[in-house]
């Protein structure tokens, strides 16, 4: 069989599944998904270990990086974080049958909306093989059968993984088709898999942006992705200068490597005299490189100079870039010239502009006097994360199980026809 | 300038507009959708006509059907239900800003939804040259910048109106780019601007299959369309016979060439041999040609045989695809497997069938004893339709002001940093 065919093959069981996936009760869902963050912990554990070594000797021999091996690296600390993370899941809310509202037209139709699953959900992901078990317990959670593709470092693990959730969803009367890998690492597999709109439902990319871009680029089914987080934190005319600094270092320190950390801080000029030598020598005692604009390097002279590219750079480590800024509306600009739609933070004391910054910066999670370092699924309530959207459509910011899930209208009439 | 600079700059300018219109106050939105609907009925509404008669003019030498002339032309009867449109589109109550939910964090942090344009809005369209006050009008009210691609055969009605936008635009105070048409008819300029996913954040397709699947295959942007609405009605085995009948006649003849007319009707075996023969007759009077199953054939004999084609297939005509069916579960099966994840009706007396149907049949409206051509904006009470999504993502069926708008997440902290 050709890959094209397997391909095929694969996501039409996966859309037939995913039609008897809609329709399970909360309870069979969960007690798989439970099931599966039971045996992570037993004699499976060991069996995914024993794999995800396989792949760690692979790695080595091909000289991969120490950070790509950390991430490819399942212990036992690893198998815990996703059993738990499973059974977080479990305990969340089903989103499917939620209605949403309902309303009586004059001619007597009640029409309402209700929550349903997508369908086929593919991902398609980078190292990290925890995703595998993560991304299937939201899919099954929220009634959708999926395809995983992960990298082919961790293919073994990720079999491995793939496997334990195979064997439960036939003990727990899950159908056959709901949880699936791309039957082949054939890299024009994924090309195939992006033009089967007729039974794939959505694409989520997760990883890096030549891997995102890719996904766009050749996807037919619609793709929900950020290409990265450029964040911003403004600390405001008027503003807890205390407040400022520790949200501005907690934004940058606390884990530098993540999407939501801050990448370029904006100071008002009646505050930078006063607050840019604070900030800096704070950030220098964690070795953080400071890029900054002419007017920033005025008061932190160990600053390198920013140049244009630094403003729309997401560092992913520890160098800050930093701009003073003769307004808000500077800020705002410069956010929304250079920002990538993803977290966006004001430091202020001023009721007007808190609420003017909220209205006016477009990124899908805006903050007032909280760290960047907040604009995820867990941290704002979703319980879930599947990942982050700056694609407006759909879902846009941290996406939960509601971001897995669309609403049909149903319409209760009694005999009704059109005039 | 190349075309391609000419629809970068457009979309450019575009997005530039959506910044601003997204913190228009609703009044100074309406007002300028107002002052429209006024000026398509005084001296404008004549130059529009002028410019139509050009259009049909030429569409009369290039000898373009009747029905394509009938949708082109603008008499002072398009005109006003033009305005009305607009007036009522006025009268809507604005979905931006709109707060939908907020929750307080364990740690203190106020979050919450907010309801936001979604940008710059691409419609792509055929022959109505309606469509484009129509669309001008949804955009603007939502906070939305809008970029027209009409038909070549419209050029000069299509400019006429989008002058008379403009012109109110500029008036009226609202940003300049707010709403404007692709500046050439190059063809290749329609997949130039599919690829600006930089500026313009959803397309909407609205015409024939063949203009929708070239929109998905070369968008790079976010597309929400429906290719075809293959519509069924299941006529249950405990059904009100005469309602029954009212319902697949409605559905079937009053309005046979829009995308919410039934295509299949299914019909229990236990009432075949007394439906059919009514609905046949009653259908007969109105010059429906029916293609039916062989069991359908032994009770209506006047029904041409059908073929495995006719289940997929969209008329937009006086054509019925007639199939009995053994139980409800061949007929969700049969829904399932042709249909177009439209609009679907059940005619049933019974409890239990009518929310099997509603909860099991995927489709995006889903209708109990009602003609399935209320799947439609205004029917459905959303107040107006820029379209009908038959894609999962983001809007799935009747799509009003709200699909025109994303959420994004605010949050109110008072210092939180993350630990």
């Amino acid at each position: 069989m050709s890959y094209e065919e397997e391909i095929r093959q694969t996501a039409q069981s996966a859309a037939e599944a995913a039609r008897k996936l809609a329709t399970l009760g909360s309870d069979v869902k969960n007690r798989a998904i439970v099931r599966v963050a039971e045996r992570l912990l037993l004699g499976d554990g060991d069996a995914i270990k024993a794999a995800n070594k396989k792949d760690l000797d692979r790695a080595k021999n091909k000289g991969l990086s120490d950070v790509m091996i950390d991430r490819l690296t399942i212990t036992d600390m690893v198998l815990r974080s996703m059993s738990e993370a499973l059974i977080d899941v479990a305990s969340l809310p089903d989103p499917v049958g939620e209605v949403s509202g309902m309303w009586r037209r004059p001619n007597g139709l009640l029409v309402g909306k209700v929550r349903i699953p997508l369908g086929v959900i593919g991902i398609i992901y980078e190292s990290r093989p925890n995703v595998t078990a993560d991304a299937a317990g939201l899919c099954l959670k929220s009634g959708n059968a999926v395809i995983l593709r992960g990298g082919s470092e961790a293919i073994n693990s990720n079999l491995a993984i793939v496997k334990v959730l195979q064997e439960v969803c036939r003990e727990e009367g899950l159908p056959e088709g709901a949880v699936q890998m791309v039957p082949t690492m054939e890299r024009d597999a994924v090309l195939e898999m992006l033009k089967l709109d007729q039974y794939i439902d959505l694409i989520i990319p997760r990883g890096g942006e030549r891997l995102i871009r890719f996904v766009v680029d050749n996807s037919r089914i619609p793709v929900i992705k950020h290409y990265k987080g450029v964040c911003h934190v403004y600390v405001d005319e008027s503003t807890d200068m205390e407040m400022a600094e520790e949200i501005v270092f907690n934004a940058k320190v606390q884990r530098p490597g993540v999407c939501n950390a801050v990448e370029t801080l904006l100071v008002h000029e009646s505050v930078a005299p006063e607050f840019l030598p604070k900030i800096g020598a704070r950030l220098e005692t964690e070795g953080v490189e400071i890029r900054g604009c002419e007017e920033t390097r005025k008061f932190l002279s160990s600053a390198v100079p920013a140049i244009e590219e630094d403003w729309s750079t997401e560092y992913l480590g520890l160098i800050l870039a930093v701009r003073v800024v003769k307004s808000m509306d500077q800020a705002i600009d410069h956010i929304s010239r250079y920002g990538s739609l993803h977290t966006d933070a004001i430091v202020t004391k001023d009721y007007a502009n808190a609420q003017r910054f909220l209205r006016e910066v477009g990124s899908s999670t805006v903050l007032v006097n909280a760290s960047t370092r907040f604009s995820d699924g867990h941290q704002l309530g979703l319980g879930a994360e599947i990942g982050i959207s700056t694609t407006k459509l759909h879902a846009f910011g941290p996406m939960g199980l509601d971001g897995l899930t669309t609403q049909k209208f149903i319409v209760y009439g009694n005999g009704q026809i059109r005039g």
